[in-house]
């Protein structure tokens, strides 16, 4: 696939959510972005607290900023504090900068079509059901 | 139903678009929003523009914020503007007070569960959106 | 031409600097930003202001948002305020809401791949050198 | 050279963006700030990910803004973190402190006439490719 449409976003949260109940994990919060960093589709499930979608989105925004999976981010926060703080300054505060934000590649290494961000499991659940969402509706995963 | 879960709003955001779709509406973006003010669900058809979440999202905000549907706030934007604007200084700018952000209700007259925003095609038009979604959902839709 | 590479923002930003050379306007800053709203290229001639630079991209942010040109929400702006006001509070304040915003389409009614924004003669001039850059590089220009 | 014109800044950004094609780096955003820290020429090459104009021009302005290259205030990031963060409080988070960053001087220790800021690749390489478009110039470079 080399588009995000509406249609391909609500399969990416859909499986994204089915993986989340398959793992038995908490209740999620799944935020697809475009590759301009906007919202194409959020569903927070219920017991989900409120602050969630800001962090999902957060997670998918801070990817799609520097080109990167959010891990990426997460590792130069504990290396490079004022670096990542820093982004977070020219960003208005908008990155969260821990995995599970998850870069939505048209195929391995290709175009940056958006990116997915979950919250509510750990950072690591968070981030393999980003990644199952992507590969279910065919495009690549790029954790960072 | 006197619960608003993501199943109810994902029943709303889908049979609004229905409803665009049917009507032969410009692209549109749907946001449902808890009782608390908080996203709930949210799609952007594509070729809706990219401030579309922030204004739907605006809308059912500013419903549940004084607790009237947004048709209200457009009516005091005219008759009071120092009112509206200084709604939106506590608000943080986050109310967009134009029709289209339809509170959710348990019943004529009962319960605020939430609201539903919706922007992309005329005022109006978003607004009859967000009525059959609420309704389709077996809620009551408070217009404002 | 359905893809807005730097190279094409390059043309668009010369060929309307040389616009305005032609028909002896002031310093103008022109600014070109991608269908995210994100800035590809910008230049300030020799005496154009220092605010400038987010005048323009202002006027270019705002057409990309709503999806039209900067005179529709010039136009809003007289007719609806409290629309136009509310926006710019969703939009952080990111919107100048008068001519001289003018989205780069694909082709007539085509796909928006980014927006112009020009700043230092009058509104009307600017629009006119952003139309001339965007039909040089082989785009359609909406003015909204 | 004793001025910044904006000839000279579209010499140092070609000359940069240049470099890095020369040097096999990744796509980069090259803004170039004027004595005021007001932008006057800036290219984002293709890939190059959405909030690079603002991580270039922050590491621009910041170099400005304390009158020393970028690399500078990456360094007390590092021994005095409190000091860049109060920076960053007062200049409302538009600085990013790692190199990358290089004054515009009109000569060796000279007046300074404005900065350069890169970001795509990593921060020495980034640094490398402004020093080339600041020398090609014809002004002096100070890295901090």
């Amino acid at each position: 696939m080399s588009k995000l449409t509406l249609s391909a976003a609500e399969k990416i949260v859909d499986t994204a959510l089915a993986k989340g109940g398959e793992l038995g994990l908490k209740s999620l919060t799944v935020a697809v972005l475009d590759a301009g960093g906007h919202l194409v589709a959020l569903k927070r499930q219920d017991g989900s607290s409120i602050l969630r979608p800001q962090v999902a989105s957060g997670k998918a925004y801070g990817a799609i900023a520097v080109g990167a999976g959010s891990r990426w981010l997460d590792e130069n926060a504990k290396t490079r504090p004022h670096f990542v703080q820093a982004l977070n300054g020219v960003a208005g505060g908008a990155i969260v900068p821990v995995p599970g934000g998850v870069l939505i590649r048209a195929g391995e290494g290709g175009e940056i079509l958006g990116a997915v961000g979950i919250s509510g499991d750990t950072s690591d659940n968070d981030e393999a059901c980003a990644v199952a969402g992507i590969e279910a509706a065919g495009f690549s995963a790029d954790r960072g």
